[in-house]
């Protein structure tokens, strides 16, 4: 078991869970032999879900935990109080170093607050910024923050540009990744204060790629690798970004099986409409993670299926081979942030 | 000559000017009676343009202005050096109450810097926001603040509050407006500084329908009429629709012209996709009005065609007809906001 990368898998997260949750743990280990998942959860359930595969036992523990965080608790009162849920015995897995990281599609709000209480904020580290891809004509990019961490000041975006960076160039492999700010016009003199304070001091960060200013409407061309902005900003993008989708998804769907000459040009046309839309899915880039904290916590989608909680966990494999915390850390001393 | 609602054109403002300006403009008096154009610019250009149609003349009149506002110029300074400008010359056609309305494609800081300085704020009002529709799965909504006002104020909120309902219940005929304000969750107790101290004071407006938060994944599925935020988030809203329109449909086009079996498929869908797309084109729903003004001023896309400008100024007639204006004026007394 030496060596093996440890991810803590809650097995009770999301709308799917445990199900379909067990099954992309199931997948993960049939793909890399670098890696052990421990299912977080109600051990009988997750057993009956085990049961129904074939894998490695040697990849997959059961850590059992009795209670359940559900969608809509008060984040911060019930990591407090469910010390023995999924998502609280699986960040002290991570906070004890029993695993490198965890993977849950469970409450948002819980996952947030737990990782900065419980897993815990890497010395110097000011905000831990919740970092998800979003994809682009030209493949992905990182949007950080879009945590719950709203209100920023310029020396937490200034981390965010620098681990944005970190992630972007060691786990997604961009070279030299090109970081903008995101604002409402190109020229420096643009934006709200927390922009134009901001604006600056980026510019002078020697050891990120720093382009400028990202209006939003350049941000599906991949523009920009790392996208800075605060919270409420990086929210409101990236839950644009999926109601934008869904509309035009919808829309195209319905005069798809409008009429029966719409239902033949379909069939013609599905099997590259599939492709190229697929890179659109949630499911192909894997969760968020929470940077900046004593170990990778990741969130997927509520919705999360196999796939997502699958390449999710994998995501883990890299962050840790890469030792993204160790980088994070070591940049603190380069930059005085 | 009289009952008629003059608009003043920038003739000379937009990527497209002044051919298409011109042409939307012959198209708009072709499609009323009610409505008298003039056209503001460089008297010679538009002669030539006026020449290619057949029309009322006691509809259009030209008013020479010398000089033209480019994009890039900084709006303030160029608002005041260039008094000879069809934005300056439009906008004082308004103050002066020879026109009831100006529509340009011009420079959008200079329109929203000249707009508060020249033709001027209702008394009362604090700011003068930008207010774009955009499209949803079941029409449009109105997002106030799109304008450059950032760093607003929660009593500036609440205005915009009250002037989008007005709009949306006038002039484009939704009857009690649900209002909603911009946030990263439905409760309450969610959000930045701005949106927490906003949101019980828009609770307490009586004269509203206001249904609470709204997350920017429910703005394309049209879950409320007006949706309230501050500029830079308005902004942020606006452009990524832009750019996730222009992905979107890239993304399709290339689909449809992959192989011959798609354009096969293409030929089939290409009638009802058209139609379907139709209501996300910018074309279809004019310009985006300037409220809280002592007059209207409506802002075009800098790529404006005919038809958008035509669009622009039959729904000046409207907003005229039913005295906004009026409408907020007297709203200030309603509410003491």
């Amino acid at each position: 078991m030496l060596n093996k990368i440890t991810v803590a898998v809650d097995a009770m997260g999301g709308d799917n869970a445990p199900g379909e949750i067990v099954k992309g743990a199931v997948d993960a280990v049939s793909r890399s032999s670098e890696i052990k998942v421990v299912l977080v959860g109600l051990e009988s359930a997750i057993k009956d879900e085990l049961s129904k595969y074939k894998y490695n036992p040697e990849q997959i523990e059961i850590i059992h935990a009795t209670e359940i965080i559900h969608t809509g608790e008060h984040p911060a009162q019930t990591i407090r109080s469910k010390k023995d849920s999924s998502i609280v015995v699986g960040m002290k897995l991570v906070k004890n170093k029993q695993a490198d990281a965890l993977v849950s599609a469970g409450n948002s709000g819980a996952l947030l607050v737990g990782g900065q209480i419980i897993v815990g904020r890497i010395k110097g580290i000011d905000r831990a910024p919740l970092a998800p891809l979003v994809p682009t004509s030209k493949g992905v990019s990182l949007l950080i923050d879009c945590g719950a961490n709203v209100d920023a000041r310029p020396a937490h975006l200034l981390q965010f540009a620098k681990m944005g960076s970190i992630y972007m160039e060691n786990v997604i492999g961009i070279e030299n990744p090109r970081v903008a700010i995101v604002n409402i016009g190109v020229e420096e003199e643009k934006g709200n204060a927390l922009v134009r304070e901001t604006y600056p001091l980026l510019k002078e960060m020697k050891d990120i790629n720093f382009i400028g200013s990202i209006e939003a409407r350049d941000i599906p061309t991949g523009y920009a690798d790392v996208i800075v902005c605060e919270a409420f900003v990086g929210n409101v993008i990236l839950k644009l970004y999926e109601g934008m989708g869904t509309l035009f998804m919808g829309t195209l769907k319905n005069v798809l099986k409008s009429s029966l000459k719409s239902k033949l040009g379909a069939m013609l046309i599905m099997k590259p409409l599939k492709n190229s839309f697929k890179k659109f899915s949630s499911e192909e880039h894997g969760g968020a993670p929470l940077l900046g904290l004593n170990g990778l916590v990741v969130k997927t989608h509520g919705s999360s299926k196999a796939k997502e909680v699958s390449n999710s966990i994998l995501q883990c494999v890299t962050f840790c081979e890469q030792r993204i915390s160790d980088k994070i850390k070591e940049s603190l001393f380069e930059n005085e942030v």
